[in-house]
This record gives C-alpha cells, structure tokens and sequence, in this order.
C-alpha cells in the first residue's frame, strides 16, 4: 500500500488523500507535525531532497513530491482528468495557477494566523497585507472564472477543482480571508462538496 | 498562426518560444515591455485574467496561460515529453518544483538586480538575502539530482528540462547566483545546449 507523508492540517496533503480517496486508492498515512522540522532531517531528504510533504511513497520504493504532481499522476487516465488535450493543459494552468499565485499567499497567510508559530507569525507581521492583498487577488480570479463557468476544466469536476480546492476552502481560518466575498466560490465549493466520495479535510 | 504574447527578458516565455521552435510551430510574438503594466489593462486582462504573460493565443480566439501548463500541451504525445505514466508524474514534480522553490527566488532576485526598476529593488533591499538563500536552495536540490543523473525525467531531454533552464541559464545575471558553485548543473546546462534546434533566450 503506498505510504503518503501526510500533514494533517496541509492543504496540499488533503488534495492527496481526497482524489485517492475518489478514486480508491487505500494509503497508509505517515504523520508529521506541522513546523516539526521532520521534513528537514537526512532521513526525509534522502527520500525529497526539496525536504517537504506530500511525498507519496510506493512499494517499491519510488516517490514523487509536489501535490500537484502526485494528484496528476493519480488521475491520468481517468474521469477526475478532462478528455481532450487542450482542456487538460487548462486543467494544468490552474494548477499551476493555483502553485504560483493562490497558495503561496491564501495558504500562507492562513497558516501564519491559524496555526502559528507565534513567533514566526509576529516576524513576518509587514508581510501579512501584502499576502493578504495577492490571496484576494487570487479569490478575484477564481471568482470571475467561476461566475460563468461550474469547474475550472472540461466542464466537469476534474482534478483541477482539486487541487484548488485544498486551500479555498479553509481560507477563513484564523481571519485570513472573507470568503462570502466571493459567491461564485462559495457555490462551486457546495457543488465539489456534493461530488460522490467527497471527504473533508 | 499562434500569438504568444512575450516579454523579451521572461524566462517563463523563452520556454515556449524554446519548445516550439524545437516543435517546428511557428509563432507570431506580441511584444511586451518589462513594467509597463500593458498586462493588467482590460484588453489583456480579457483574455488573462491573471495579468501575466507568457499568454499563448490561437487563431479560433482561445488562450492558455502558465508557462508550465503552455508546454506541457505543446509537448503532449510527442518525444519531449516521457513514455511512461510514472516517468510523466515525474516530469510534472520537477515543473511544480520550478514554479514553487525555484522561479519564486532565482528569476526573482535575478529580475531584480539585473531588470529593476531600481526603486523597487531598493524598497526590497530587506528581501534580497532571502531570495539569495532560497534560490541557492533550489539549486542546490537540482544539483543534487544531476549529480546522479543526465535529465530530470524519463533518462532524456524532456519539457522538465526546458522549465528548469530557463531561469537556471540566467541566473548570474546582476550577480544573483553563482553557477560555478554547481558543477552538474553547469555539464546538464551544456548538454540541453547542445540538443536539436535549441536556440538562445
């Protein structure tokens, strides 16, 4: 069975073990605390030389880092993919979207007020409106897509929605974002919610 | 003909223009003026509404953003990308690496120490030696791996090569980074050189 490094409270972490979950995929989770510094020993980095989680490791011993790339490796192939080439490359370009512009600011700034350290938190104190400024500025495009479309590629609930998802949808913790600010958001997450074998975080 | 709409000193957009040369696709390029603030007008954000090039457009009017997503199509079904499923997944890790851990530091600091403006750089002179450290980080894990390995997918010349290059070839610019210190980066730089139709930023 593979073995998924798994932070529970990660968003990155959840994507796995929602689309595994979809697609019937049992995984053993190995637990890891947040701000632990685990993920930085020689034991871990000999497995990630990057030193983060997820990190999905198989039977064999192959292992593969970055959520979004676990989470397409996981769909190839199948319905939680879209069916033709171009909307897959959609599907990527929120992905990527989602890597460069949504989490380095929504999940950050969430994980700064939520769930510490304290200290850090107080370090970076000039950072949070700034991240605060660059997550709504991605909520805003998320928002504009979604108020014409239902999903983000193919026209159905895909791999995408995932990986989008993870960090949306937790965006209010600690006061971190308002999401009733974006209605268009808020319908999309009731709808992905209501997908069959939808597990919460 | 497709549009790609550029910016001369982006390396985001010299790896389309890379693959698609290498791809024998044609483009007519757009250009765009570093700062000019062109891509967070109304008619770009019309079609991006991300505000950011590389943008590709084709004829019947539909476009795809993200560097990484734009190659990933290009290549879909053809030598650049690897044969198999897990080799793929692979591919995609390296491509989610460079857009989270590496271009976030090394085209970021090299922008702004060879690219200004100038009162930007200055109103982050604070920033810069974090910049320098993360950077040096991410090249650090891809020494790591090249140090053991020709390609960074598939045991050949991939997509995941391109993303890599693109701001690793640059990276001394302004004094950013010192690729001398990364001798298997330097020997993998000189064999992507080295391959059919690869043309310089």
């Amino acid at each position: 069975m593979p073995i998924l490094h798994n932070m529970k409270p990660s968003g990155n972490c959840y994507k796995v073990r929602l689309i595994a979950h979809q697609l019937g995929i049992p995984l053993t989770l190995e637990e890891y605390e947040f701000n632990s510094g685990r993920t930085r020993q020689p034991s871990f980095l000999a497995k990630n030389p990057n030193g983060r989680v997820p990190l999905l490791e198989f039977d064999d011993g192959k292992a593969m880092a970055e959520s979004n790339a676990i989470i397409w490796y996981l769909t190839e192939g199948t319905k939680f993919q879209p069916e033709t080439k171009w909307d897959r490359g959609i599907a990527l370009q929120w992905m990527f979207f989602e890597q460069y512009s949504h989490e380095p600011y929504v999940a950050v700034l969430r994980r700064l007020l939520a769930h510490g350290p304290k200290e850090e938190t107080e370090a970076r104190r000039n950072e949070l409106p700034k991240l605060a400024e660059r997550g709504n500025a991605a909520l805003r495009v998320m928002e504009t897509h979604l108020a014409k479309n239902d999903w983000f590629a193919g026209g159905r609930y895909s791999v995408a929605d995932v990986a989008l998802y993870a960090y949306t949808h937790c965006a209010e913790e600690g006061g971190a974002f308002r999401l009733s600010n974006y209605p268009a958001i808020q319908k999309w997450m009731k709808r992905l919610e209501a997908q069959p074998k939808f597990i919460p975080m």
